[in-house]
């Protein structure tokens, strides 16, 4: 398929059009939201698979009903072709990035204290609803539109495909790591993070702990990801299929993050066992909607330990995490994989499998849409 | 009854013999302790009537199964009649305090830092059990020996009967408030506190929250204690079985705590939902072992806030809130009652009603147990 799409009337994109074929999008053309003074327009040039793609695309299956057409996709890369009379952060022709959310009030204290993520007006870049009642559309297309302060200039250093992964996955690992880890341990003892799972989310947190001074440690359940876990900077590596694995970590974590997709089989006991007094167990994965923790007030009272989740980050923590992996050389491990029917059947399959090490990324998407001129 | 108690060899207290007779307590004897170097005696003056006592002596269908006989009771003050070699923190005659924990290693890092209510090693003032087997005995009791640690003087401007209900239900909330009431806010602005529930720890925590500099709100099922609250000092009260009460509240509290024995109707959601971002629920009441939580990492998702629970208080808070208290007049509310088999069955039996405003001390200690000569 090599169809030029009838831009700016129309965008074109691969939809989920029954969740019941989650893994298999068609091509469509869509109207795109009302052009805000704010908005801008991206030429897509590449964009990751995440985790939410495939939960949002299994509907009831996954994290809940959606609303149909659906075109996934949130770690998106591509260039500026339109500003709205009112943009001042991007001009046309930069190369931009766009995350998992494309709108906030901007004007809440969420908002004006660099927590724009947890806005109660934020829009997600798909699936979400503008005020006007629009539902957005993601990036497994040849378009998106958004408000500007939800994109984020992107360093020369970084490649497209390796920056694409960093605008859900980097940031979302990013800032319960910065915010969490602690600054200020005495006898200038090194922080510890364990990070559950080593996937899209938890290879990018294991680069960005060490970055951020702490050891990070991986636990997964058997050992066949140790030798890669290591390559990433792991100090330490924990397979937690052997009973009794936790007792010789006992109460020597600040942090632990968990990045895994499920809770089926999470030992949460023995997790919380190895968090130092007043350490935090913070979920970045979400779950299907179901699945639930088995908690009461009983289960942090050895050692004060606290359960949340963390959502996104700010654009202040995206533009610090980019001048990290420039710093620091941290770059996500991605396969890429050419976006089109077949390509997303194929990489949204294999996903679900886990069969990547450990992101892909669709490309070569001027060709799919006949953009790029 | 008024027998002369056989001290140093012999206790003698009013203890559980069946956790179906959780609130009839008998008359017994029984041998303290080894006597260790650091070791001290209190003859016990009146001792507090804590939430726990019930949790316990009830078993199974509190929070498990306990060692019988059982005399429980860890709100206790006293003057020390006895002490070990090597103690230096109190002298015979000094009137002390002794709250839910009786000892702790004092080496491990959590001991050194202030969080030995947290030692692996600690055992509690009442059915926790000692390196040696010996199963401790709390303060329902002419004497009680416990680690000089865990004791606490208490300045002469506090009444004992008022210092009892400090060393567990002040303690348990101090600790949390001090920990997690923000003191960075922007503007001057004042934190704001929910206490969920006014009861024997509620009550203390709207006193502790305001001496403490923050906005101590009350949420309680009905109207019923609304103005005791606002008397305690509370500077807003909200009844939680109005539907929809938490939308006005939304985004306003840093900190939650739940104070409230049952989780039964318990709208968490709701609750979270009060809070700003990255702010906490933490509970210190503790209900019975089979009550859980339904959370899953949603549950937290939309504001990043945290579930987590707190376990009593270190020395250090402890003699840090009874300087709190006398400077800013801060004073349980308590009945009194005499002990003896009737006073703890009436005392327990209404305490597990609500039927007290808002402490049990039982008092007449010396009658009882023909001390105090």
């Amino acid at each position: 398929m090599s169809v030029s799409v009838n831009y700016p009337e129309e965008f074109a994109g691969f939809a989920v059009l029954d969740t019941k074929d989650w893994n298999k999008p068609k091509y469509i053309t869509y109207k795109p939201k009302t052009f805000g003074d704010h908005d801008i327009d991206i030429e897509i040039e590449c964009c990751g698979l995440c985790g939410s793609d495939i939960m949002t695309a299994m509907g009831g299956e996954g994290w809940g009903e959606i609303k149909l057409p659906q075109v996934v996709g949130h770690e998106i890369i591509g260039k500026v072709v339109n500003v709205g009379p009112k943009v001042s952060l991007h001009k046309i022709g930069d190369r931009v990035g766009l995350g998992a959310q494309a709108f906030g009030c901007l004007s809440c204290r969420r908002c004006k204290e660099d927590n724009e993520q947890y806005c109660k007006d934020s829009v997600t870049t798909y699936d979400g609803v503008y005020p006007d009642g629009y539902v957005s559309q993601g990036g497994y297309a040849s378009h998106v539109r958004a408000h500007e302060h939800f994109c984020f200039a992107i360093p020369d250093a970084i490649k497209s495909t390796e920056a694409a992964s960093l605008c859900c996955a980097g940031l979302t690992v990013y800032s319960p790591l910065k915010r969490y880890i602690p600054t200020d341990l005495p006898n200038g003892e090194k922080p510890k993070v364990a990070v559950l799972g080593l996937g899209g989310l938890g290879h990018l947190a294991v680069q960005i702990a060490a970055a951020l001074g702490a050891e990070p440690y991986v636990f997964s359940r058997t050992d066949a990801k140790k030798e890669q876990a290591l390559q990433l900077g792991a100090k330490g590596f924990v397979a937690t299929g052997t009973k009794g694995w936790a007792e010789e970590y006992f109460d020597q974590f600040d942090l632990i993050l968990n990045c895994a997709i499920s809770l089926s089989g999470l030992d949460l006991d023995s997790f919380l066992s190895i968090l130092k007094v007043q350490g935090r167990f913070v979920s970045v994965g979400l779950p299907a909607a179901e699945e639930k923790y088995d908690v009461s007030p009983f289960t942090f009272f050895s050692n004060g330990s606290s359960l949340c989740s963390s959502n996104l980050g700010s654009r202040k923590e995206m533009l610090d995490l980019l001048d990290l992996c420039v710093k620091h050389d941290i770059r996500p491990w991605v396969e890429e994989i050419p976006i089109s029917e077949e390509g997303c059947n194929t990489a949204l399959t294999r996903a679900w499998k886990g069969d990547v090490r450990y992101r892909f990324v669709f490309t070569e998407f001027h060709k799919a849409f006949g953009t790029g001129k």
